[in-house]
């Protein structure tokens, strides 16, 4: 597998744009689309919040019924939830604007946003947007940066990586973009996020390596514990690498898999260390346990911990809110039988076994937590069971942009 | 029902004391003592965090096997959590210092620890604090107010509370203190509160009345989502009022619950309202609801949303996060039933309803937000059941106080 340049337009035959629709700021590219002239297989995971935005009922219908698509439409300026009939209709007008400038049907146009909640939006601005952005499509690496540019809200950074493999003599990419700050929550997908690949694969084994792969990557970041009315994650395969379509679990099939779990997986850790006010990305590694169920809820408990984030932006081995965390999370063990480290690119030290704390330096414990990535190694010395999850400290610009953000 | 002065002291026959022990800080009370001299009923609900620190090991032996005690002596310096063997004969230690000194058996002493996890406690400063703490006991009120200024960690203000009610023509009072201010979260008591009450009651009673009602009240607190290691809440009951024992839930047992509940629900509503960097009691009220769990899950899940604490820092009336904190919750409704209103001393305002935002004004929104109590009024129209939960802002201070705490 080979990382290279380049995000969604990094496979064969997808183009991007990225334009300023002005739906709720001025000054800024708001809206952003995604094409393929080929016909895709279409897989997408959403969020499983009660209350769900008009555009994940639509992609739903879309995904679940047809299984194709060849077009995403996305605005960043709002987020069409809690807007009720109005907001559906202006969904599905949003997704005919798109279709009839591309020459497509409207059921072949997926439709995202994000942005505030319960707005309705400004549908003339959408509906424009959608026809210039048809006008704009473009396969370059450029254009795939400026529509990761235009999904953006509180996002600092464009969030867009791709990989290349070789399947049957043939090379087949997988590139994905994806936006997401705030409220992001492990429990699906908790963003925005788009993948396209020219492999040629079943819409079944599509689905199923999205929804086993989401698991282990999108569903185990957290940056604030609120999971969003709009989260969606979908997928695009327009087939044009050429390689013999995949229709079972073979060896072609786990080629595949791992390229795309290794888009998802760096898209969801970009995710988390660019959470609203972050100054580092703070993994919690869990080892040695004896399900897997229970080494993702004990690395959740612990990336999802307030007094743990707080510590980690201060730099504070506060080793006793990591062992607190994995405590309240639900699962049994032996406090006495767990050891705990801290670990980054300053080194690996060990702060806790036997049920006390070990023998370590402060200093040493604080050079490591002042790094940009910074890992909780749990050994629970129950089993062979392991998982990571992915969070983000606590900082004083959370509550600024969070306090701040609608008004 | 009767609102008084004071906490642990206005029952008769309750004493209490502060000292300045140098546990961890100079020049702070950081150790209290209660005492009855008659042996007194004890009940006790304790943190569900597997990792469970030794006084609260210490404490369940002596309410489950006992059921009696006469004493209970805090330290706020050092919480005694994972500390090992040594934690446990410490905590033993200070629990014969003070039996030494007040003439009692050491299984009739309570022990209390809150502060920072991990560290071992000076015993020898724990062990002459309880001897002098024995020495300065008084009944007064202002002795109640030295022992609830000494048990404060974070907390920015001490608090207690105290009532009085007719039993069988017999005046019964129920007073109480407690601390928390951060690691506050509903599930078990989330901090440390002592009740002492002068009613003539069975043990078991005593202990099924304190675990109904704390489901009510301490449970439905949470500042920061983090459960402690070391939540305790002791009752100490020493039947000096003279009424006639209470052996059956009668017209008595119903008074005193009353009171009972009247001093847990005042004193959880301190604890959310003195939060760790908090400017506002954050209350969320869920009426109709088809269950009382479900009231609960969906009261819990909004005053934790971190985002939705963000904004009420930010007196801004961004009602989806409100909308998005109950479709998370695990909770199956009707979004387009559910109606949503805001409310203070400013007034009552609907803000959601028929699945979109309702015709409000944002300025009278914004004045209602502006108050230092605010609830979230949801009616859920499916039920009968009902439930509120308190907690407080999310701000820039919780965020230094914790960045900052243990160095």
């Amino acid at each position: 597998m080979k990382w290279i340049q380049g995000g969604v337009t990094s496979a064969k035959g997808f183009m991007a744009a990225g334009v300023e629709a002005g739906v709720k700021y001025q000054n800024r590219k708001d809206m952003a689309m995604v094409y393929s002239a080929a016909a895709c297989r279409a897989a997408g995971v959403f969020t499983r919040n009660i209350v769900q935005a008009a555009p994940v009922l639509w992609d739903k219908d879309v995904v679940h019924k047809n299984a194709s698509a060849q077009a995403v439409v996305v605005n960043s300026g709002i987020a069409n939830a809690c807007t009720g009939k109005q907001g559906l209709a202006y969904c599905e007008r949003t997704a005919a604007a798109a279709a009839k400038a591309l020459g497509i049907g409207t059921d072949s146009v997926l439709v995202c946003s994000t942005g505030v909640i319960g707005m309705q939006l400004p549908i003339e601005k959408l509906e424009d947007g959608a026809a210039r952005l048809a006008g704009m499509l473009q396969g370059t690496l450029e254009a795939g940066t400026e529509a990761a540019c235009a999904i953006m809200t509180t996002d600092t950074v464009p969030k867009q990586v791709a990989v290349s493999v070789e399947i049957g003599g043939k090379t087949v990419t997988v590139g994905g973009m994806c936006k997401g700050s705030g409220m992001i929550h492990p429990n699906m997908c908790t963003m925005l996020a788009f993948v396209t690949t020219d492999v040629c694969i079943s819409g079944e084994l599509l689905q199923e390596a999205l929804s086993a792969d989401v698991e282990d990557t999108f569903n185990m970041v957290s940056v604030d514990g609120d999971t969003s009315t709009n989260d969606t994650l979908l997928v695009l395969a327009n087939g044009q690498a050429g390689n013999a379509e995949i229709r079972e679990k073979n060896e072609d099939y786990a080629i595949f898999y791992e390229a795309l779990h290794a888009v998802n997986e760096a898209l969801a850790k970009k995710i988390a260390a660019d959470g609203e006010g972050a100054t580092a990305l703070f993994a919690a590694k869990v080892v040695h346990a004896d399900t897997k169920a229970h080494a993702k809820t004990l690395a959740k408990s612990v990336i999802t911990s307030s007094l743990t984030k707080a510590a980690i932006f201060g730099h504070d081995a506060n080793w006793g809110r990591i062992l607190c965390a994995l405590g309240y999370s639900g699962v049994s063990f032996d406090p006495e039988a767990v050891e705990l480290y801290l670990e980054s690119s300053a080194g690996k030290l060990q702060i806790f076994k036997d049920g006390i704390a070990a023998d370590y330096s402060e200093e040493e414990a604080t050079a490591i937590l002042s790094c940009q990535e910074v890992t909780a190694l749990v050994d629970m010395k129950m089993g062979q069971e392991q998982a990571t999850a992915w969070g983000c400290d606590l900082t004083y610009e959370y509550v600024k942009i969070n306090a701040d953000y609608r008004s």
